[in-house]
């Protein structure tokens, strides 16, 4: 479609988003009380938390707790205008995004699209590994997950029944942490009530990490304290491991080693969302483009970079910055100063990133805080964690929906989400008849 | 696969119940406490709770709220044992289910699959028309919805956005009553807020019936009610209405009426999910298995069927029983009632059903109760309505978090489950290579 988009034409300067995550939203919000109208672009008609995605994985929290409808956030503005859509390309030139609903002008274009997984270029793992970096990638990851248990009650061989059961995790970052603990856990309350026929003591739950220590990016300390954890919660973590090759139930690590199951998670790396029409110098490492202290995409025009999708060096940044929400919610947020001080004539503000500390959970009354002047760990770092994220939700109801889920879980022992839903699709008459037959 | 399922054998006699509905999760729940081994078999791991299928399908419930882990039910039942399977054949002679996890034997099988979308034949309407009979199908019809509006926004012509916007609903039983009076809720109250770029002046709800009332089964005290209710709604009631043909944006009616909607919803009629493997005979109407007053299958042996699969003939019911769930339940309790006294060779005791009246809700403080001894309507019959359905849930948690969800919608006007989430599956390499060029 090469028509232009149907959105309503203003007097106002139009500043086109693309991708409604921390960025992006957080953008969108904030210029939505200035004098510009904003068309915010997404493929997906919310917003969604990614930090708690490996709750939805491990069946701790539904899809809906942790996104928000786009529209509802947006009820009262009339000046901003999403729209649901894919992005073809864009034309830096003629200052226009193509999308499957036509092409869109702009004055001032933002790419806050965000990251995706990163194989780095291993076929046999991306096409067997689990990836975790969408709502829907946490809900296959779940379903994948209760779907091995249910084939292993089919399996007469114990060799066969451990490889389904056994869980093997890559990246050894907060999300493969949270996430191992978090399926360590569903081995010690859930599993073995729910499976009495299997048994759960030959169920291993792995996590491998290339690096010397796990969260690497954090404190010694605090890494020290997150293996502890995971250790008593009963995940064998494996430092200094490098994945070879997977086919599906097999995976062999650099050195020999041979690990067996069916279900590997790879949170081992990411690489930003790349955009058709932009001119090979922009890109630097894991597709980031390459932006200045204001966000402006070096040798681009009026298109900025937040977020993931950015990277900016500065002197206390000389490899660009973590790609973390932190990041992604200051930027945005002095970009917005910039766009207003830009409509008043006024200088430009370089960004710096204040550093508010990093939290990881590993179970419950297990977490890690490590902050700028103090280290936490157990029950308080927990409760830290607990509350910054439950503030951190768009929306009353799903800070409230989250907690009553939490407050469930944590007495009861027990996620009651073990659901596999699959939307059917339009089954058609062709089909039906192939199954019938 | 024709090797023999992996189930553990006793020396108790096995009860195999292939479905997990009403009928087959009451009976299999009541069974556990008695000296029988069952088997649950079910295609899904969960419990779905029907009746509120259409507030999932507007938004106003999580799937999740209303469905229930199978496996939770009976995690302290040594001897239930469930397995999620496809059900390929029955053979009787033998006294075999064979499925896609290899054959189980049964000493008696209770078929408790319920019904499915009858478009009695018309292929076009089976093509284009969306069903409701699942819980992926109600998630399907949500997401139908919203694609349909975010659709409308790209179309300049007023014509084809009001086809996208208009919503028609086949079928005036409590189904499509409910639903018909969810949507014209939404069109009220939510739908302009999240849209303000649309006209929903022009969107219309149209309810077709082919009897010449609404809720025929029902006393016409009630039907009448329901339909004023509805008038009151905004959604425009057509009795005597035959649909003749749906091309996905037209619906051709008998008399040559035409209307305009690329939402057709289908709540016209079921017909019983059929197995493979059965004699011709045992077969009456809309492909109920006609069983005697013990719920046998007539020339079958120690072959039951229960609820909405079941053609049973009383005095009192002449034409067999409604397909609803407490009908489903009661034949359940009197075949465990039955199986027990036959483990101690008593007499069968002969189902009767007992109607302790219908009930339907068509909007805020607006509900229908067709009791034995009163006809009740507003506000009455919705608390009503709200405290059966709250209780008829299965588990605690399902039940508070569904009363929290109502008291929110309630209070703030407000569905907030408005996403559109799509698990993705894993993409092969050569999808993402397509993708990409």
């Amino acid at each position: 479609m090469n028509a232009i988009a149907n959105i309503p034409t203003t007097d106002k300067k139009r500043v086109v988003i693309l991708g409604g995550g921390f960025a992006g939203l957080k953008l969108a919000r904030k210029l939505s009380q200035q004098n510009y109208q904003v068309v915010l672009i997404d493929r997906n008609n919310y917003h969604m938390f990614q930090p708690l995605f490996y709750q939805v994985a491990t069946a701790g929290l539904e899809p809906s707790a942790i996104s928000f409808p786009l529209r509802k956030v947006f009820q009262s503005k009339k000046e901003v205008h999403i729209r649901v859509a894919e992005v073809q390309e864009v034309d830096p030139n003629q200052k226009l995004v193509l999308t499957n609903i036509g092409y869109v002008e702009y004055e001032y274009l933002v790419l806050a699209l965000g990251a995706d997984t990163n194989y780095f270029g291993n076929e046999n793992i991306s096409r067997y590994a689990v990836p975790m970096k969408s709502l829907g990638e946490a809900i296959d990851l779940r379903n994948n997950i209760i779907e091995n248990y249910e084939q292993a009650l089919n399996e007469a061989g114990s060799a066969a029944k451990e490889t389904l059961m056994n869980v093997v995790i890559v990246g050894g970052g907060p999300t493969g942490v949270e996430l191992a603990g978090a399926i360590a856990e569903m081995k010690k309350f859930i599993l073995p009530k729910d499976y009495p026929e299997l048994d759960f003591s030959k169920m291993k739950v792995q996590l491998l990490e290339a690096a010397p220590r796990v969260l690497g990016a954090y404190s010694e300390k605090s890494s020290n304290r997150a293996e502890t954890y995971l250790n008593k919660l009963g995940v064998e973590v494996k430092t200094n491991a490098m994945v070879e090759d997977y086919d599906g139930s097999k995976v062999s690590l650099k050195g020999g080693e041979m690990l067996k199951s069916n279900t590997l998670i790879w949170a081992a790396g990411i690489k930003a969302n790349k955009v058709n029409g932009l001119p090979a110098q922009v890109y630097g490492k894991s597709d980031r483009l390459i932006v200045n202290r204001f966000n402006e995409v070096i040798g681009l025009e009026d298109v900025f970079s937040l977020g993931d999708m950015a990277y900016m060096e500065t002197e206390a940044y000389p490899q660009g910055h973590p790609q973390v929400a932190q990041v992604a919610l200051q930027q945005a947020a002095n970009l917005y100063r910039n766009l207003k001080r830009r409509a008043q004539n006024k200088e430009q503000k370089k960004f710096s990133y204040v550093d508010k500390g990093s939290l990881a959970t590993v179970g419950r009354n297990l977490a890690i805080a490590d902050l700028p002047f103090i280290k936490l760990g157990g029950f308080p770092a927990w409760a830290l964690w607990l509350f910054i994220h439950l503030m951190a939700l768009v929306g009353v109801k799903n800070r409230l929906f989250v907690f009553m889920n939490w407050a469930w879980n944590y007495f009861t022992y027990d996620q009651s989400l073990r659901l596999l839903i699959r939307p059917k699709g339009k089954v058609t008459s062709t089909e039906l008849a192939e199954n019938v037959s």
